[in-house]
């Protein structure tokens, strides 16, 4: 199918370019019965909307939500929900540089490309702008997991050179998360960003990080053999949104070094339950979710829109220089968290919904 | 859908376990008229295959796959191909331990807790004896790709803490893949991984490493915006091979300590098309491909059956031991490299048909 | 996937209710270079709407779309379609009635059975008025289709017992279809047609009829081998309409009191191409279009709304008796054709693309 | 994605031609636990085969599947269901004629059309015998439905002009069918069918005709608004089957002359439920089962290969004339009943399923 929806059960299907009247997405196969409210969507929106510190762009997007169906008395009704987003700073701009120009780093070259045509305003369809929708679609997964015990927090682990000291990825609290405005759990490496961002913006330059995502709660059994592994289609998720290069989960790239005696994480009995003594595996085996807590990270690159002058060509080819007017986040990461934990969530329930599907039965 | 298929319009489904019958492929979507037969699967099976060499396993699989509709005429006629391979190695075994005893590592453990029973006898759906499939399918894939000059390489750039040096990731050849047999084409790493993996498999113990990924000749365009860029579903691709831990493409991670005038590449005209003067974005921007070539890494966990004795607990929860009787792969790293190959192919073909869907029009 | 979405590679996904605040529908997979506009969409729409006639419900919705994005410039830019419409028509009701007693005919208790709850307001999901979004989506994939030379033309066959002669289904035009409000070609059958409509609307009654839907220019070798065929994919997207009760293409249910030699569609030279003889195949051999005119009918029931009072149950199982207020449709009929048109070719259109990534190939 | 699968979340995937090595089926979705043996399989399979009477055809198959996976222990494990039939009567033929001409009535030229090239050794992926993958999936599909008290029985309504008298569609038993080799329940009815299937094979001809299929058992709740209704999704699942041109459920295409006054089904308490007096509308309402008996009906055309001489053209168009040799039934009706019940049986588990996904949540 084309690439604006994602989930098999729990779908998201997207629509909007930033500087056109707005942005609509359609949330497919949310179960009945669920309270849900706009209410609901403003805290995630506003964790991702520009102009909340001097550490992300200070655009002001209003990012109001408004829910035109699916939702009946203060409830899902099981039918599709409609979302629809008004973009409400679309001041007339001078779109020439951009419109002849490719933007290092961006997509305008590569939409060129592929469609043979593009819209040049703020990056159309390309503009990150879009993840609006999927911060919405996630707070609504979010609200289905926490009936269910699962809890996801994301948080940036690493600007630059500087790498956080999170001992217990599992115990992070939302509150931890929200006290700096770099969205980083370790005060003093949260002191130590923000002044590199400062130093970066001051350069005319930006910078990239790691962030890490945790779900709680998760119970063992989400995820499929072969193909649909959990860990694949996270993978897939996290690799969707912009700016985002790498993904690992547990150990990840680690484990080229490691020897399997080290790199195995022994089972052992944990009450009720059957669990692993260390967590290694990131709380995926097989592909399959194992009951401990899921962790895993991505690497989000610096902000490829910089005020300062870089070469390039023009659409016929022509070498030229190109300097992005406007303000952008010299620092993708504070911004970035909410997003990425919507992704999770999203790809969290849609497993879950299958797994109600196939496997519930045997109990 | 449900989890064992792979594609959207070059579509791979697969069933079998590594003690039943055999397995069996349906490959449903390729061009007609491509020419086809079995001596085209058997290089890559061959380069999949257990005992080719001392590092990787002595188990003896024929591996001989048998097409049994979808060519006529030694041509593909484009109807579902139907692959069959009839497991020859099926010798009565003892499977008490691993029936009643969740081996580290492995998706015993979650298989049950998923579907309150598994297929025990030899790891079942979980084995990765189901990569036959994969690289069968990825064989055709990789004819289909070279009809249009697009080229895949695939090879080991690291083994514990053995780097491999190449200075130019996309002038790898087969033969200098092929040269060794723990397939790094740097003939001087090569040496020491091969002793390392010697020193391991003395140790009872195992090793992980990292597999690099090329595909040169990819036109720009593929890929689509939004949720399904190329990038997020080469992560997906690969991620879903087991032992696979993370997932980067060009600078990948390395983006962290990256400031965005370092990092943007720049373009530039090269003969008739444009192109970026480096490519630290792997050959994907916005998601689509840029033309460059595509570049990109996956580590790989060090092989969790090992012949010394783990802790682990019984299905009831019991404390015991377990050590994997049988051969194993001390480092999965050798055998990876066709099965990455398949899923980077199989991406790259199914992007490719979704783009001459929508985008062949505009020329 | 969940039940709002339709198609392969031309996909529409749609949310809304009748008594919200609008509908919302995004088109996915469109290809770029499509001129686009509002305009494009009205003449259906138009066809669509109530109040167009006596014969049709008097109800007033502007039904005005707007797009969102997906068009940039006049055409369309291969990015997702967002098309937006509001509801105008929402002035306050009494919902009492249809929130606690079931109207026979209609979606209410099948929806309480299904989600728990139900958005009773008008129907809620279930209103025919979501067709708004089919139709506008119709309107772009006629015109997708118009590019190639494939050409859709629908009108009633039959209302009541009064049957339209029409001897040469691919030679009527949309001029003659339009020139009589119940839409049928041939004018004196259209008389009876109205008279009886009439006559039922005074009984405070409805009546069902037959719609008549073809397809000229359509090459051969659309529609796929064994589950998806062309006649099979045609058959759900004209059930998927509201008060569709039957489906048969070319001689349909006749063939059952046919024998083969009858039935047979012989094969001779047509100029340049082979074609058939005769058509009772309307178009499609084994599932695949032959490049002879796609001729299908469906039945359409009689509106469930009735003026007159019905005996129907409460929520709790009460007998009790309901009778629609409001003005309703005495016969679906007219206002269907625009409906069927889309189904057809939005069909068209997802087996046109997927034909070109497949088979587009050979030549 | 391509068309060899069916359904959502119990998805069917085949390939295999009928002159070549085999078939194989994978079926995937299924819930674990559930009993499953080869002797399960082979009622339908059975039922469906060539040569249990003289009315179909005298060909000779095994039709002996083979399970190779997702059984473990005797019950399904989860995994996909891997199931291989071996041709087994595949005796050399000559081919000249069904190369060189097109059969009316067949899909040769339709594929030649698509593919450029077909299987022309005995219909190739078109030959009717790919059914045996769907009936063998349909019986599992029956064994789920069964456990949760949902039946399928399927019979022969109307052979030519002779019409069976059932007065109660959902009184019907497997054992009445099978009573008569017509698998028509009413036996008055039967014994004209026979007398006119042998006079039209005496004739060298054939002779459609129409089959009833009906579900009881089911629960309301099941089909999904808009696009996947359950009604448009059975009509896709019949249609998909070889020969079908016509469908309708409930009145179907009677509804054309009734007045909503009658066509209406009124609500009433039966028991615990709420039912409703009638059932014209087939046991669906807005798409969805209301609990009332699933009732639907499918023409069958007669069989396209004769004996007799038909004329037809060559590849090259050149005027020609072809005789079908070998034996071919005179009559479909008789062997499509387990081909009917199968498509339903696979849309009403696919519905089940989506259903536990979604809505299973709020009880």
């Amino acid at each position: 199918m084309p690439g604006n929806s994602f989930g098999e059960l729990f779908r998201v299907t997207t629509a909007g370019v930033s500087h056109g009247p707005g942005y609509v997405v359609i949330l497919d196969g949310c179960p009945p019965g669920l309270p849900l409210a706009v209410e609901d969507l403003l805290p995630d929106l506003q964790r991702r909307r520009p102009g909340q510190s001097r550490l992300v762009t200070q655009r002001k997007e209003a990012d109001l939500p408004e829910i035109w169906s699916g939702v009946f008395d203060g409830k899902t009704d099981g039918t599709s929900i409609g979302i629809v987003f008004r973009n409400t700073d679309q001041r007339s701009q001078d779109y020439s540089d951009i419109k002849e120009k490719y933007r290092p780093g961006h997509a305008d070259f590569t939409f060129d490309a592929k469609y043979g045509l593009r819209d040049y305003r703020g990056g159309g369809r390309s503009s990150a702008r879009e993840t609006i929708c999927r911060v919405a679609a996630g707070a609504v997964a979010k609200k289905v997991l926490a009936q269910h015990g699962i809890r996801i927090v994301g948080y940036v682990k690493q600007v630059g050179t500087v790498i956080a000291s999170i001992p217990d990825p599992t115990s992070v609290t939302l509150e931890q998360v929200e006290a700096t405005p770099v969205r980083c759990p370790d005060p003093e490496a949260a002191d130590r960003m923000i002044a590199l961002i400062e130093e970066v913006r001051k350069d005319q330059d930006s910078i990239g990080g790691v962030s890490e995502l945790v779900a709680t709660g998760v119970p063992a059994g989400l995820g499929e053999p072969v193909f649909d592994k959990l860990k694949a289609d996270l993978a897939k998720a996290l690799l969707s949104l912009p700016a985002v290069t790498a993904f690992e989960y547990g150990a990840g790239f680690a484990v080229a070094t490691a020897r399997g005696s080290e790199n195995n994480d022994l089972f052992i009995r944990k009450g009720e339950r059957i669990g692993t003594e260390t967590n290694r595996h990131g709380g995926m085996l097989g592909g399959i979710s194992s009951g401990e807590p899921i962790v895993c990270r991505v690497a989000i690159k610096p902000t490829s829109s910089l005020s300062r002058s870089q070469r390039t060509v023009t659409r016929s080819g022509e070498p030229t220089e190109i300097a992005t007017r406007g303000r952008h986040d010299p620092c993708l990461l504070p911004r970035f968290v909410p997003m990425g934990e919507a992704m999770l969530a999203l790809t969290l329930v849609d497993h879950w919904l299958r797994w109600r599907a196939q496997c519930d039965f045997a109990r």
